[in-house]
C-alpha cells in the first residue's frame, strides 16, 4: 500500500464548489484534482494499491479530509472535472469525525494533518515529505530504504507549498525528506515521478 | 529546444468546443490539455524552451495543428480548463495553411502529422516516438544519444495510442522508439518523465 497526502492550503471544505472554477472559487482545487489523476491513473486502468488523502484547509472550516481509495474507486475519469465532481459530492454530505463514503471509493470526514500523521504513526507507516532539499528518491531506491518506499506515505504541499506549522508537525513525525530531481515541480508531477521510481524497482 | 507532438485521434478541430465537456464532445481534448500542462509548467514558472504541437484529427476536419509555444506563452494556467480555453479560441479563428497566432503563444493552422514530420526532418531534428517497447530513456541519456535527446522532437499518442497509418509514417521518418518505464502510462505522465530525465542530465 502507498498513500499520498496532499495539503490543500486554500481548498474549500464546505458548500457547493463550482466545477467551472476549480482554481478560483474552490481554492486551487485543480491542484488536488491533478494529484488524484497522477496517483491513480495508468494508461489502461487504475492503481488499486493507492490511497490519496486530500486535506482541505480552506474556507469555511473546519478542515476536512477527502480520501480517494484506488481499490474501491468507481466513476472516476482522469480529467480534473471528474475528480472535482467527486470532491463536490463529498463536500455536500453531512460530515462527521467518522469517515463516510460519499460515492464509491471516495470518503470524507472532519480531520486535519495532525490526526492523519498520528494515525499513520500508530500504524508504523514510513513517512516521506517531498521537499526540494530532500534525498533523491532514485538513489534511495537503490539502498535499504527501498522496502520503506514501497510502503510509504508521501506528503506533499500544493502550489503554496507547506506552511511552517504544518512542516514542523511533519518533521516531528519523523518524516524523511525526499526529492525527485533538480527542479521544483507541480505536486502532480512529483507523484508521477515517485511512482515511476517504484514501478521500476518492482518490475526490475 | 524540445518539441512534444501529441496526436489527438478524436480531438475536435472546428466549431466552439465546450469547456464543460472536454473529454466528451471535444473528443478527449482533456488528454491534450494535460499534456500542455506537463510540458510547460514547473512549480514557479514555465519552461520557455518547449513547443507543444497538438494534432487535432477529429471532426469536422480537415486536421488542424495547435501549437503552444513556451517562449511567448501568456495567460496560461495549469488547469485543463485554461489550456482548453486557449484551444477553444484557436479553433474559432479563420485558419489557413499558414500558422496564425490566436492568443499570445498559441498558434493554429491547417496541417497534419505528415507535414509536421517533414518539417522536422528538413530541420534535421532527432525524432523520438514514445512506445512501450522502445529503448529506456533513462539508459539512453547515459550514452551518446544524450545530445540528441536534449534537442528532441517527442511524438506521443493520446488515450487511443497511435493508429497504424500514423505509426508507419513515424517509423518511415526514422523516429527512434523510446520508453519511460515498465508500465504504460498517460501521455501527460510520459512527458513529465522525459523532462525529468533531461532535467537531471542538464543539472548534473
Amino acid at each position: 500500500m502507498k498513500d499520498f497526502v496532499i495539503i490543500g492550503n486554500k481548498a474549500v471544505n464546505g458548500g457547493k464548489i463550482s466545477l467551472n472554477d476549480l482554481p478560483g472559487s474552490a481554492g486551487r482545487m485543480d491542484v488536488l484534482c491533478r494529484c488524484v489523476t497522477s496517483a491513480l491513473f495508468i494508461s489502461f486502468g487504475m492503481r488499486r494499491d493507492i490511497n490519496v488523502w486530500l486535506i482541505l484547509k480552506g474556507e469555511p472550516g473546519p478542515d476536512k479530509i477527502v480520501r480517494f481509495n484506488g481499490e474501491t474507486m468507481r466513476s472516476l475519469n482522469p480529467d480534473e472535472r471528474s475528480s472535482g465532481s467527486l470532491i463536490q459530492k463529498a463536500l455536500l454530505i453531512d460530515a462527521s469525525e467518522i469517515e463516510k463514503q460519499s460515492t464509491p471509493g471516495v470518503f470524507v470526514r472532519y480531520g486535519n494533518l495532525a490526526q492523519l500523521l498520528n494515525e499513520f504513526s500508530e500504524e508504523k507507516r514510513p513517512l516521506f515529505y517531498l521537499k526540494e532539499d530532500g534525498d533523491d528518491v532514485t538513489e534511495m531506491i537503490q539502498t535499504e530504504s527501498a522496502a520503506l518506499l514501497e510502503n510509504g506515505v508521501y506528503i506533499l504541499g500544493d502550489n503554496q507549498g507547506v506552511f511552517e506549522d504544518d512542516e514542523k508537525m511533519i518533521e516531528n513525525a519523523d518524516a524523511l525528506k525526499i526529492s525527485v530531481g533538480p527542479i521544483s515541480l507541480l505536486s502532480s508531477q512529483c507523484i508521477t515521478l515517485i511512482l515511476n521510481v517504484l514501478d521500476r524497482a518492482t518490475n526490475k
